[in-house]
């Protein structure tokens, strides 16, 4: 893993959160994007070399949703960069990992992802991403 | 903010975990501390510019024990480093935030630490840090 590529924090209300974090960051976000394929609007904050990603449901069955009805708002994942994420894909499965997606698939910020099963990384949600 | 200083990962067994983490992040840790006053044992990991730090509980009345008893395993916080806590806790407090602790207390790996209240950050426990 090269760095913390972000954090991805579940959040109701975008718009109220973007505020929010806009004071607590010290600076406003640089984009939003939706990926309707994951049912997620997003907003990215600049930190260092890394990124605070707010992610909100765009509708009742996103994977965002049931994680804010389940556990309420909070930190949903961990993605780390990786140089190529197929080689670290077929490394953390020869190693024993479940991946919940073994074959990348497009997410926000122009990258390709894959998830660990986070049964196998102490409860955390990790996401791989290169980038496209 | 000037960067994510690390994230915190709450874990039951710290010796099972570091082997864990050890073999996702291609590197091992490279110090462990254990903080009494705080009733957590740590150990970190370096990725990019930033760390993670695994806590497992020193005692059953630790937070990182009631943590995990409550949402089992996982994130635990965000700490951002910053380059004069006092006068981002001055700043965050005139924006409306709360202070789970207004004075800095010494935390892990050498640093004065101060943690923002959840609630007021999207269920976030957000941690201040800076050298000290």
């Amino acid at each position: 893993m090269k760095r913390i590529e972000h954090i991805g924090i579940a959040v109701k209300d975008l718009e109220a959160a973007n505020k929010t974090y806009a004071t607590v960051m010290g600076a406003e976000h640089y984009k939003t994007e939706t990926v309707e394929s994951e049912g997620v609007s997003t907003s990215f904050f600049q930190v260092g070399e890394s990124k605070i990603e707010l992610l909100a449901a765009t509708n009742p069955e996103s994977p965002i949703a049931k994680f804010i009805e389940k556990r309420g708002e909070g930190i949903h994942h961990i993605a780390f960069y990786v140089d190529d994420i197929n080689t670290e894909i077929e490394r953390l499965k020869g190693e024993g990992f479940r991946l919940l997606n073994e074959i990348p698939k497009p997410g926000a910020d122009n990258k390709l992802v894959a998830f660990m099963h986070p049964k196998d990384v102490n409860g955390v949600l990790v996401e791989l991403c290169q980038e496209k």
